[in-house]
């Protein structure tokens, strides 16, 4: 750990994730903060370190969605927050491409000055009820009828967390269309290395001066470390107990009061309990570009903390905290 | 074509795929017989040869579709069809297994007899509207619960043709859920070894006496191949121009009269026009495991007829035919 912390100290740079790091969407409130994760942009803020929030968020426009943590009490606003949609809207300007949308309608807007007239790509996002049979069937017959056919994807998330449950996110509609098609789709947003270096390059920071928080092992932690960012795994969100076992024998020991996911809040470590006992250096045998964790030999050894978003803390020189 | 006819002259029996080679299914009466199909059952039964009808059909129990298809005028019965549901119901028995379903309305049926109390398993078909983003998130949650999540598909296909155009097949959703879970499926149906097998021992004959015709390369052709059948692939159903090219330069030279799919039903070539032009013995490298035609080095070399089912009694010797 203190190897780590020594590390660490060079640190100028955070980029947190957002959904299952700061908060779990879902619910009536359209979600809850994580305990502890107000405070935490508010400290890391106030360090004077530089902050970028990186999402896959596409349920929502960026300026909607960051209305939203307004109201549940984050200190964020719209410049930022890097996410996919605005970037895919970037990519189809450059390349003249005219998308078919299967989106979220709150997204919609997104792409309000984009020619989506006789389209000769597809572009899909987290569409979560609008990934009925008919739209997706509609979607793969616009793909099948090009003679090059592109899918766009805002993400490649496998599923995240809501307060009801998990959910499928839109990577898993992804593989679906790709298989569909025989294509292999391109992803906008985590985990491409581009996503992250824009990030990095608003902050203009280098990869090695920034650290990725986030709950996802492929597409916060592998993306990150992919882009030569040092990265952790926090144990909210959509983390599941077992995961890190999966990627290492001690890739994560077991610690009292490290529960199961979804088991009742209190179990989650608060920074008070030595939230972090962490790993050697992100091994670089990591590589996340083949998306299969657990056929790596031998099996990554992965950064994991042992508690939510504010135990970064520690790693920073600052803990421990109450 | 000659040495074709050759080792075709010891073909005892025939299977036949149904949708895409028979008929098209969809429309208000339940799908049109392709022109000939009606005929070339007929023929094939009166000739001696033995037939099985070998179908992926999930959509409804095999009574109804059977039922369906002698409306349409095709002499089939129950008892000449191998179909997929049965078969998983089978191995829910064998292994107590209790299934979550995810699957069209009209096949639930088949499964009034397994016990489905506390599911340990998750069976999906082409439920076609019932894929909605609800339904296989449940599917999903069920399985993401398991210790050890199993994953049961009646079928792999990508997508099947009815008359108002292309459809997503099950093989799409199975994917889905393969990767939301990391996970693999366990597909029933073609193409799967052991049930090409069942339809063999049904009509007891050996791989090597049986031919089998369908409209899909990988599920028909090349589940039929790996099993030790020969087999050729119609140019009616989901097949589509370009599709036999991929596989290898000249596994399916143009001829006049071979239309795109989806182009006007005189364009199909009749049995008229020359309809067979033969490829040499399916290529040993043809590995249906792979899932992955274009990865092949050198390209597997198929047996592609260039007409519909009726092409077959070229193959047999019997033709030409008006």
């Amino acid at each position: 750990m203190a190897e780590w912390a020594k590390q660490l100290a060079g640190t100028r740079a955070v980029v947190l994730d957002i959904s299952g790091v700061l908060y779990d969407g879902g619910g009536a409130g359209g979600g809850v903060p994580i305990p502890g994760s107000i405070d935490a942009v508010e400290k890391i803020k106030a360090s004077g370190l530089k902050l970028r929030f990186c999402t896959n968020e596409t349920q929502a426009t960026r300026d909607k969605f960051v209305k939203k943590l307004q109201r549940l009490g984050f200190n964020i606003s719209v410049n930022e927050v890097t996410a996919p949609a605005p970037a895919a809207c970037r990519i189809l300007k450059e390349r003249n491409l005219r998308p078919h949308l299967l989106i979220h309608d709150e997204l919609v807007p997104e792409f309000d000055q984009v020619d989506k007239a006789n389209p000769n790509c597809v572009v899909i996002g987290d569409a979560a009820d609008n990934f009925s049979y008919k739209n997706l069937n509609e979607a793969f017959r616009v793909l099948i009828g090009l003679e090059n056919p592109i899918l766009i994807s805002l993400g490649r998330g496998r599923y995240y967390k809501e307060t009801d449950g998990l959910k499928l996110d839109v990577g898993v509609y992804m593989k679906a269309l790709e298989y569909a098609c025989d294509i292999q789709a391109e992803v906008v947003g985590k985990p491409a290395k581009m996503f992250f270096q824009s990030a990095l390059a608003e902050m203009e920071v280098e990869p090695q001066q920034a650290i990725m928080i986030g709950d996802d092992i492929v597409n916060d932690v592998g993306g990150a470390q992919q882009c030569g960012m040092k990265a952790l795994q926090v144990r909210t969100g959509k983390y599941r107990v077992g995961e890190p076992q999966a990627l290492g024998p001690d890739a994560a020991p077991s610690l009292p009061g490290s529960g199961p996911r979804d088991s009742s809040p209190s179990s989650t470590p608060s920074i008070g309990e030595s939230a972090l006992s962490l790993q050697p250096p992100c091994c670089p045998l990591w590589d996340c570009s083949t998306q299969n964790l657990l056929g790596c030999t031998p099996p990554p050894r992965v950064l994991v903390c042992k508690g939510n978003v504010t135990s970064v803390f520690l790693l920073l020189g600052w803990g421990p905290h109450q």
